[in-house]
């Protein structure tokens, strides 16, 4: 894995076959200091400067911002496929008129983050309200894309203020939750403990034809002790009693899905990653089929990151901060994974948590800081893009591609 | 110059030939955090633990401790022979009674530091006397080695109180400075003006038949306004009248001097070097044939450096700060001018003051710098050795070594 440059035949300098040198460039973000995009150019920057196969021309640089599903994800999708980012006029948590941003690819792949539309930082200037906080104006972006005529939605679910079970979601498309008097239940989980069924005869049908494609991380089920209430509830501001309010509905929720698709509640409930994001992933597996995938696959598959890496001799990636969960379903792991065998995978971040053995054991050539000598944080944030540009020069020249 | 691994023929593997990686280690010391030789053996353990050659048997590790001649190159050559540092009772630069440390090698090469005798540190508890300050104590110290067999002395003069010339010194060794009466001058520059001759027909022979050579960074002259007094007076206390009496005195003992050995007095106050350390070398060269070497070569030719790096794969050396400062006559400069072609030469440093293209273009592969993130300079020394070895560690595996 650490060997970086291939042996080559020996033979008279003028004989000598002139060898492609690749490097695949996919870092995430550095949050605060640099996006993916920037990281990446700066990286490439580096390479093209220190490469000695650049002045032969035979250097070979594919590059992609990366992200894990969560928070960057958006602007790092949109990044690579070299799209704009569409708004559209949308709600918050709580109801309030808002505006989300969102992404369409050339192939029609739309992504949507959540917490664009029912995140805690845009109702973080008011009381939580975890009983009525609601995903709708998560469906309102969906809708968007769907009329855009959208293939497959790639829905980031994780920061969001709501514990709804993705109803406020499916309403927007046009779903209905009823009560036993047939009245539409008032938004937020807090309600469904009235739930009696769910009218998804106005359902948009292209809700149902579109790949729906989910990035998750937790393995959490829908109800319970691992629940969406007991174990996010607090964080968006639940009390005890809302908690168990929350729990209850949602279970409620189950059931009543489950006979409506002819599948069993509690294997429903329990299904791993169901309680990620208030259970948003509940209906849109039971009803619209999504795929749940962790986040950084996701991304993974929708930049076509196996393409990206293909022949590499070497990847460069990186991250704010390289720590242990750096190697769990994040960035760094993904690109660890897809790595061809032989390529040397080299990790550029502010901060480098892990030693160089837990590093290395994880298919890690080497992992370098880019601090050039005693650095406060805001000064190592002021100079990333130049002392990522430097480390990955560092890199290109010890390995002498 | 950054070709690392050199290309192997490319045979099935149970034909493939076992190919020794040679390593050399020759770091300076990072003043305040660390000595060369811990430096050295940090670098030594990350070394070791990540080379795959190290698994098979075939890693050859040639490790030294190196300095450029000022602070630290006592201890430097002291640990690079695995010699305990002598001491030696001697008295400093305003002649009360002190204790110095100096060095003898196996093959009787002895070194002083003048600084153990006549620093400024020693007597800084003082007002400076410029003009009574003397370098009798390297003198004390020399006169010991001789005792002890010693064939060749390197004396590192820098860091003197002192603008004697050297007299006191010779002193120490049998010489005796007369004014017109006869009388031997008291010690210290400001007396020179009145030196008449100089009696060396109690000088110790064995000052003469030692091999002598000074660790000489400078090349200011002895006299005029590029000399001894005028710009290292100031530093060491001398007013403007000061300068002057001991620029007169330092030009009327080059005179006394030049007649005695049958030189031409304003060749021998022009001579590049005499005009260091307060004149030190100019009675050293005159009177006792000592040859005036940078600093960093006079070590690097002490510790056989050549032999050190020959045949070596990667070079790693180091030191606290690298700049501009380091690529002239320091000991990152000695080494990359030393290193055979194709070796690849790493710098480690707690601070990196050069943009790559600058280090490139001086011969050197890369430079490291040891933060793993954000840190202040005193967090940064408690960590160095870890830091060095995470850093070395990670050249060798981007290396494939």
């Amino acid at each position: 894995m650490t060997r970086a440059t291939p042996s080559v035949l020996v033979m008279p300098d003028d004989e000598q076959p002139r060898r492609r040198v690749r490097v695949a460039i996919v870092p995430d973000s550095f949050k605060g200091s640099a996006t993916a995009l920037e990281v990446a150019t700066a990286m490439a920057r580096g390479v093209q400067r220190a490469s000695t196969a650049a002045v032969s021309g035979d250097l070979e640089i594919r590059l992609s911002p990366f992200a894990d599903g969560g928070e960057g994800t958006l602007d790092a999708l949109l990044d690579a496929w070299g799209e704009r980012p569409r708004t559209v006029a949308t709600t918050d948590a709580l109801g309030r008129p808002a505006t989300a941003r969102y992404g369409l690819s050339p192939s029609r792949t739309g992504v949507i983050e959540a917490a664009e539309a029912c995140g805690l930082p845009q109702v973080s200037d008011r009381p939580l309200e975890p009983l009525a906080a609601s995903t709708r104006g998560v469906g309102t972006i969906a809708a968007a894309l769907l009329e855009e005529g959208a293939r497959e939605i790639v829905l980031c679910v994780g920061g969001s203020a709501t514990t709804d079970g993705g109803t406020g979601l499916l309403t927007a498309l046009g779903a209905r939750f009823l009560d036993r008097a047939g009245g539409e239940l008032p938004p937020g989980g807090g309600a469904l403990a009235d739930l009696d069924r769910i009218d998804l005869s106005r359902l948009d049908p292209r809700a149902r034809t579109v790949t729906w494609r989910v990035a998750c991380d937790v393995t959490n089920p829908l109800c319970g002790e691992r629940g969406a209430a007991a174990v996010f509830g607090p964080q968006k501001g639940a009390t005890p009693a809302d908690v168990a309010r929350l729990d209850a509905g949602l279970a409620r929720l189950a059931a009543v899905v489950a006979a409506e698709v002819g599948l069993d509640a509690d294997a429903l409930a329990q299904r791993p990653g169901t309680g990620a994001a208030g259970g948003m992933p509940l209906l849109l597996t039971a009803v619209l089929g999504a795929e749940l995938v962790p986040g950084s696959e996701l991304v993974a598959q929708t930049l076509g990151l196996a393409d990206v890496l293909a022949g590499a001799d070497l990847v460069l990636t990186g991250e704010g901060r390289f720590d242990e969960q750096s190697l769990h379903g994040k960035v760094v792991d993904a690109v660890a994974r897809h790595a061809p065998a032989g390529a040397a995978v080299v990790v550029i971040a502010g901060e480098v948590a892990l030693d160089d053995e837990a590093v290395h054991a994880h298919g890690v050539t080497a992992a370098l800081a880019t601090a050039r000598g005693p650095r406060t944080l805001p000064e190592l944030s002021a100079t990333v893009a130049d002392d990522v540009e430097a480390a990955a020069a560092a890199v290109v020249r010890l390995m002498g591609l």
